[in-house]
């Protein structure tokens, strides 16, 4: 195979998960890390491309010239960031654990301890991957990342068509060493007419088998 | 002032902010960094304390001998800890973010995106300074903190009596550069019948003016 170069493409990525606050204290979150997404723009950088990698919260950094940070904290943060720079990237990686529900209510002052019992409503957040597969040009190739508990590969490829994904990346949360915290990954790819397993890896690694799938179908 | 030696003594720490699980990836939590508490443990170990520092998710790493550190997540799990270790401890120091309520469910599955509107319904959680304030012995020296956006010294006083504490820290959200994930603070340490502001400074050094005050409260 020939030197997989990204040169000339613009690859945006999110990374890491959102935070939804529910008074200037508390907030609903998820425990990315952000390892992954933070690995992929490494690795696409690494191959030429420049990454415009939009983070929510989390410990990382990098300093690799060719990738630009924009940080966020919530879900409507990261749509707007994310908007703003879709139409300009060839690829876009979603591999950011958006937060799915926010507090419908965001108190201004931390709420005091009152009842036993306290109910906390929900609305949905706007869904970033669908969304932007709405808008998704010829051109463009979009890789959106799935967790589940259950049914990994059915779910799997019904977001994957629903979304207007090319390319579907499979956590599994049931493979020892796999997900979140974890410096090791095992995934599944999953794209219209076929699936790739994986064994377990570095993230570092399983960014490379994803970035070679996506320069195959982007240079194929 | 002679030399502040904590020699002999053992001193119980929490620190950090607590994750309440709705489900394996999503969590209530708070934006304690843990800095506070961390601060107070080198600052009491450096002064001859034995230090049993029970740490909630937090990035920080200490490696003082004379600090034994637990690693704990949830309300739950900080209380179990605290209670083990609260007896023969000579001073508590509360400085821990603890949420004051967890879901009363937590689902064993990733939780599907479904209706537009979601309800979590919430439950008290134990309030550990309080549970201990209960059982404090008249030789043991109990320290709490406190964060309030409104009727801070009210507040804080009533926090004092109610939970049976020797001292309390209180932290306003209303300073710039004071509390969650700064590394300066802003106090005001509130006792029965005192009350003592401060600058903002470092965290080390605010760590510095709580420990003098309680050497001269238990060797006064």
């Amino acid at each position: 195979m020939t030197e997989k170069s990204f040169k000339g493409k613009t690859v945006l990525i999110t990374a890491g998960p959102t935070y939804e606050p529910i008074d200037p204290v508390r907030f609903i979150g998820n425990h990315s890390t952000g390892k992954m997404g933070y690995a992929l723009a490494e690795c696409f950088a690494a191959h030429g491309a420049a990454v415009q990698l939009v983070s929510g919260p989390t410990g990382l950094h990098t300093n690799h010239t060719n990738i630009e940070v924009k940080r966020v904290t919530t879900a409507e943060e990261m749509y707007k960031a994310v908007l703003k720079r879709a139409d300009a990237a060839d690829i876009w990686v979603f591999a950011a654990a958006v937060a799915d529900y926010r507090p419908k209510t965001v108190a201004d002052k931390k709420i005091k301890k009152a009842g036993d019992e306290l109910t906390i409503e929900l609305v949905k957040n706007v869904d970033i991957a669908a969304a932007l597969g709405k808008e998704k040009e010829e051109w463009q190739f979009s890789v959106g990342f799935a967790l589940e508990t259950d049914n990994e590969a059915a779910n799997a490829r019904e977001k994957l068509r629903k979304k207007n994904l090319d390319m579907i990346v499979l956590n599994s949360l049931k493979d020892p060493g796999a997900g979140f915290a974890h410096d090791t990954n095992k995934i599944t790819i999953i794209e219209e007419e076929a699936t790739h397993t994986f064994e377990l890896k570095k993230k570092s690694e399983v960014a490379q088998d994803i970035v070679d799938l996506i320069w195959k179908r982007t240079n194929g």
